[in-house]
């Protein structure tokens, strides 16, 4: 089991603000030797809590459009064949750039996070290339404007 | 307007995977000076391309049951008040730690991405903290399960 004291949890706040900060920077702040930080972050990344860095994208290249958009699948007559139903959605739409996140939901669910440069291309896109993908029931578009927690989501998920 | 050639792009792609990659094992993997990586990065950061590196954290933190939960909010008999209880129902949802992300749906509609340790707990967190505020008329919860994109998208989020 897992066991993190408030030093360790300091230093992942910190770098989740901001994963630039030295060793030396992080033991100032903390007010802690250098070896001690040094000590930790070794521990938290071979032990997985910091599973990697990484970076998040800014404004502009982020879409300015996005949407989550729930389909249901349709109950085929042969029930088994359900499975491939979502799994055949979930890969089309995996691999479409302007898809930026796809989980299933449920026995015959499958949620996608959507975005585009505006609402129009986004509007065709979801008509165009998702309405249309054959053995859906039911489709629900969930635009999103402002977050209000969570903001960095869509820095963090767009692909370059 | 910005303006990305492949180099920028590629540093971009290789950073994303992992932000602790040093400037010379960039050079190395790009097959270009390490003054010319180091001179790309500077510009990145300061167009705010990049806006900032963190860290993923891993399976261990994350909650074991998500969900996305759609909520409808009553439309009151004087209109303007629609806007205070869309600010009402964000503002709650923000402030709960397992709350992992808020956003605005629409005219009348918020979204949240809830995790718990278990299913049975996010039944009970949604039933008994967002159930009950007043002001919903409708609410929809998506489980969600496996991801197929956007895999990492919990450990970016979570808080500890």
């Amino acid at each position: 089991m897992l066991q993190l004291d408030d030093l360790d949890r300091a230093i992942l706040r910190l770098l989740k603000e901001d994963a630039r900060l030295t060793i030396s920077e992080l033991a100032e702040r903390l007010n802690r030797p250098e070896s001690t930080i040094h000590f930790r972050i070794k521990k938290l990344l071979e032990k997985g809590v910091i599973e990697r860095y990484t970076i998040i994208l800014g404004e502009e290249l982020r879409p300015k459009a996005v949407a989550l958009v729930y389909i249901q699948a349709e109950t085929p007559i042969i029930e088994d064949f359900l499975e491939k139903y979502i799994h055949y959605i979930m890969k089309t739409l995996s691999i479409l750039p302007n898809v930026l996140a796809v989980a299933r939901s449920g026995r015959d669910g499958v949620v996608a996070l959507v975005g585009e440069e505006n609402e129009e291309k986004l509007e065709r896109f979801i008509n165009e290339t998702i309405k249309v993908l054959p053995t859906l029931k039911k489709i629900e578009v969930m635009p999103l404007q402002e977050f209000d927690k969570g903001r960095d989501l869509i820095g963090f998920l767009v692909r370059v």
